[in-house]
């Protein structure tokens, strides 16, 4: 017995989704079945709906159902500084401790040889363009991964904006606040070693 | 920041899949903002057309598009014997042997008092209609799931059938092909000790 299209079509559907393999798909197809009429719908109106409606603010790349993002348009934030994250995801994590309140850049992605993607793949330019045009930017900080290429990518863009003079900083790196010394991995102990600081 | 309210639409509906939390159903919903719109809004139709277009057959409880499912209407097929599962899904891993060729049926569940499903709940009313109108039945295999609740469930069925002649059977319970005695469950060698059969 084979299943009928339908089903067969949604698992397809589900199986689109990152690390849903086939089985997973199956599954979810099944429950999906069990649903009531009116969830379902729901959930297909949702899916439309956040693919119709969010956009990138047209300023920093953060998602928006406007053309510009909440961010961008609060006038109280810092408008002196500016964090450049690799995803919008990454925003969020930051703007919910409350510890900093300055504007945002999302690039996008970072830059990786291995799978093709270079500078003009990002969102480098218009980030270029918002410091040339917005004087009142005095700092740079970048806070891409700490993984190889999150690092190559804040080095290139620290060798693209200190001509300007805009003061470029980069997230502090070191042991994980109440980790052990002992299970530290090799890189990490050298970052917190090298970035010592006087107490 | 909070996510605009789309996008946690989107999150809320694909955290009520089975085995998401909220972090796998951001990640979704982020990819999907990824997805090009046509593969979004076929996303969409399918969930819509899969449950609108599947039912569950009239005889036996499979999945298909019309009034009756697909082996059902296959006068080739066995007529006089039911393999009794628990759900849809077991249909397909069997059928996909080609070692039986007889009919279904689909209790949707099995007996578990815990979860306060009885009899009642299950599909079982409609096989009892079905083995009187069919006096063609001759064998009744009972495969529900080898755990308590679908032994209790195959128990149960076997008491309600056997008065009325049909052979009641139950799937062989032993060790698994290729398995080593040494590493097998308590239960599983007592299963094979008790159903051991002659050379």
């Amino acid at each position: 017995m084979k299943y009928p299209e339908p089903i067969n079509k949604l698992i397809e559907s589900y199986s689109l989704l990152p690390g849903i393999g086939i089985k997973t798909a199956t599954r979810m197809a099944f429950y999906t079945l069990g649903m009531t009429e009116t969830s379902v719908k729901e959930f297909a109106d949702n899916l439309v709906s956040a693919k119709t409606n969010i956009h990138s603010c047209i300023i920093c790349g953060n998602i928006t159902t406007e053309d510009t993002c909440e961010i961008c348009q609060d006038a109280t934030r810092d408008q002196s500084t500016i964090l450049v994250v690799e995803q919008v995801k990454d925003i969020i994590a930051i703007d919910d401790m409350n510890t900093y309140n300055g504007l945002y850049h999302v690039l996008g992605g970072v830059m990786s040889p291995v799978d093709g993607i270079g500078p003009d793949d990002l969102n480098i330019k218009l980030l270029i363009n918002r410091l040339r045009e917005h004087s009142e930017v005095k700092e740079l900080i970048i806070a891409t991964n700490a993984t190889p290429e999150g690092e190559s990518t804040a080095q290139y863009l620290a060798k693209l904006v200190k001509p300007s003079g805009i003061k470029v900083t980069r997230l502090a790196h070191g042991l994980s606040v109440g980790s052990d010394i002992e299970y530290a991995d090799e890189m990490t102990l050298k970052s917190a070693v090298l970035g010592r600081r006087e107490l």
